[in-house]
């Protein structure tokens, strides 16, 4: 197994209303066409796709087909060049419909972030500091 | 903001157990050392990242320290280069411990692919078909 993650897909309620979120308001380029069921976007490195939540749940098999919890023990992180791109970024989501679970602030590994989340309730950090990017925006570990 | 997910933190249970998963079962590359908190893999183009549960919980607000629902609305995807690295793929998982939610299988969207869950219940698709996959391990989205 190579170390990769293809593809991250989120079960969205409503495609239409997710799609409006990513694509117009975060500006993430996608392929998609109306008579697609599922919705890709090219992002770096790994795609980010949505599909409908109990669609999702099924694809897996039917005893997954469960209420979601407020918490759903993940997190999706962009990491940021500049320190202000935190605010700038977290602005640029709350005017496109995302609620601010945590303004930005300094964190306790030296860093600083926040969070948004997408009209689903998924978790996105928008931070800055501890890694260093590479040109092609993909982080390198510390 | 760049079209890019920089970063996946899952949080899970136990840290050594995980660790035990990803880096001798599957085979992902760390950095890690014992007095690290949180481990780092060095996947291609998005990283991953496992941090105790509570503690992730915790960093976006206390308000989302709640049990997790047996699906979490998000899955991840490793897609292959050959059909028959499905069948490998879920086998390794399998032999690190993971759980098969769903035996490789032809999908309805003309690929092969199959379910597994870590060891704290999160699923991963193994996939083959309807991308094209480049040689850094990225896919071209259809």
């Amino acid at each position: 197994m190579e170390p990769r993650i293809s593809l991250i897909t989120l079960g969205v309620k409503d495609l239409e209303r997710s799609l409006r979120f990513y694509r117009d308001g975060l500006g993430f380029p996608t392929t998609w066409k109306p008579e697609k069921g599922v919705i890709f976007f090219q992002t770096n490195g790994v795609c980010l796709a949505l599909y409908p939540y109990e669609h999702l749940a099924k694809d897996v098999s039917d005893s997954f087909l469960v209420e979601r919890a407020r918490f759903s023990g993940i997190t999706l992180a962009h990491n940021v060049r500049l320190k202000e791109d935190v605010d700038r970024v977290l602005q640029q989501a709350a005017a496109a419909g995302a609620e601010i679970e945590k303004p930005a602030q300094d964190a306790f590994w030296g860093g600083y972030s926040g969070y948004f989340s997408d009209p689903d309730g998924y978790l996105w950090e928008v931070a800055w500091g501890a890694f260093e990017i590479r040109d092609d925006g993909s982080l390198i570990i510390p």
